[in-house]
């Protein structure tokens, strides 16, 4: 209902009479306020992805006017950040942020819709939800489970990581025990590595205490916080574990549905600029992040080698291979998601990608 | 002024006894209903950049629950497309939407928040005006004529353009008449081209008459409908004269201040998700029709070789050091978009660009 409906329906015309002067002063438009409760898998104030999500919460209470009220609660401070998906599924709040790849476990399809090891680059998935068939797809998922999900941020390309030696081919990486999570440690596994689940508090102490040899974690601007520079000097650039892809904001598909028009409007408008803002910000503070690490930490930027790509491609693979025998939906996602990878990563990269290269090669701007 | 505080000062409780039932039930946030007139530089329909301004305007009503109530004029619908700036300065109109680069007669600082040659991709744009100082320089240019503007679309990196032969070097530039308007022009000039300013509307007949031998237009999406692939067969893939960087969206800056907090998040909010929205469906679609310029076409994808993009790097340093001759404002301006390209190119290049190439090259993927 509009609100501006909500103000007929209420019959202020029509019950006048009985209507006093006192509740008639009240603003109109808060009449028909309402709470959304949302919970985050993030905890607060963390930089990059949970300000963001912060924001994002604060937006749709300004954007609305504060016909949609919201409350934001941080990992833990209502649910643990891996109950919110059931939190929102139930009805108990409205709403979640966090990244689908961990409800991967609930079904793998939702894997597509986070951050896939060898996928798609941030700008290629919101292209590919956006414009080519994603939404639906998702939606598909998302509706099983009593759930609405939309694109709401995306850090970019994460690092490949903090090495405490180099990594010269993928024979460098058999034997080491390192912090790669989901499908990219997967990915890793095969590769020969052994691959812990670590707290992001836990990691700079375990490679400190040498039981760990490596860790990756977000990226430049994440990473510098988590201090790893101290115990792992070897920083290795755009990995394949997550290349992009993005953070969502679900919500409980019943409350969904009975928003009106005008409030989905809101909150859809306040998502997809809250989207492109995460991301942006990554991007203008990975740059100068990278540069301290380098000038004020005596960080070693490295590449992971041409051999080192060909191994992660063939493992990365067999995921896929893995995923689609799940089931028909995991195959029509991972057809739709390979086709558009594939056409607008020719584009991405025979545009942006020559300009960049060049523009960089002629500037002298190290690459 | 908030609705909410409007209800209130207009006084509903107290003058309760004035105010009759019909009134009332009218709705009560349609009384602070703004007409908002905005004119466009682009063609009605134009796919992409028009349709995706007109989406834009239609967004602003609905967010706003019809508060703001946009009226939108395509180019020449109310003012021709180069008089949209002198109409909203004035107050006429209340906004425009165009690219800035137009308006480099008024003031060449113009040039850096539109589309620079050899400048930055639409992604280091975006956080160069969000997070890194971009929007204080741009208000400082804007507000000297009355504005107010903000980035609300792109294209991506435009291509090289098409050609009716191969360009093996520079030399292969010199003596070419060619459609290459602004400063990318400039550069062609420099290199010994001959450039000519037509309408789009004129392109394909110049190319095929043979009175041009060369022109740049867009992207694939743009371009596949324009048939320039008639009488010009080589296609080349991104070029320097429009990297990236975005189009605007500028308000009389009298009007703007007029506006309420609430109002201005209204519009933000949607300039955002478009601005956002408008260079992803670029994206989407740049990728199947550069496929079918190719398929359906017979088009020859080329790049420009490296000793060309070497010329183009010497020219562009001229064209960059003759605007930073204009002004301390057009050199402090400079000093920021260069400082931020450097940074923010690294470390795209090293994230994006690195797992891009990667993943390109190991799947086979055409670069």
């Amino acid at each position: 209902m509009k609100r501006r409906e909500f103000v007929k329906k209420a019959g202020l015309g029509t019950t006048l009479g009985v209507i006093g002067a006192t509740a008639l002063s009240a603003p109109v438009v808060a009449q028909s306020k309402k709470k959304v409760t949302i919970v985050s898998t993030w905890p607060r104030d963390f930089p990059g992805i949970g300000t963001a999500s912060q924001r994002l919460a604060a937006r749709i209470t300004e954007v609305s006017d504060g016909a949609l009220t919201t409350e934001y609660f941080a990992a833990g401070e209502r649910v643990g950040p891996f109950d919110c998906f059931d939190e929102v599924a139930s009805g108990n709040s409205q709403a979640y942020m966090g990244a689908e790849a961990y409800w991967g476990g609930k079904h793998p399809a939702y894997f597509y819709f986070a951050f896939m090891p060898f996928g798609m680059t941030n700008t290629e998935w919101n292209a590919w939800i956006k414009f080519n068939g994603g939404q639906d797809l998702w939606d598909e998922v998302s509706s099983s489970f009593g759930l609405k999900a939309f694109a709401c941020g995306g850090a970019g390309t994460q690092a490949g990581g903090w090495f405490n030696k180099e990594i010269n081919s993928s024979d460098d990486l058999k034997g080491l025990k390192m912090r790669y999570p989901g499908l990219g440690g997967k990915i890793m596994s095969k590769l020969g590595a052994t691959t812990v689940s670590l707290p992001a508090g836990q990691i700079n102490e375990a490679l400190t205490a040498g039981t760990i040899d490596a860790a990756e974690f977000v990226g430049p601007y994440n990473d510098y916080f988590m201090k790893f520079y101290e115990s792992a000097k070897y920083y290795y650039t755009g990995g394949m574990q997550e290349p992009g892809g993005g953070l969502s904001m679900a919500f409980n598909a019943s409350w969904w549905g009975s928003l009106t028009n005008w409030e989905k409007s809101v909150i859809e408008a306040c998502i997809e600029a809250e989207n492109a803002r995460s991301f942006e910000e990554n991007m203008a503070f990975n740059g100068k992040y990278l540069k301290k690490l380098v000038d004020e930490h005596g960080v070693k930027v490295r590449e992971f080698s041409d051999d080192t790509w060909d191994e992660f491609g063939i493992a990365a693979k067999e995921v896929f291979e893995e995923l689609r025998g799940h089931s028909d939906l995991v195959r029509k996602i991972d057809d739709s998601f390979q086709t558009n990878l594939r056409e607008i990563g020719t584009s991405l990269a025979r545009f942006e990608g020559v300009f960049l290269n060049q523009r960089n090669r002629v500037l002298g701007i190290t690459t």
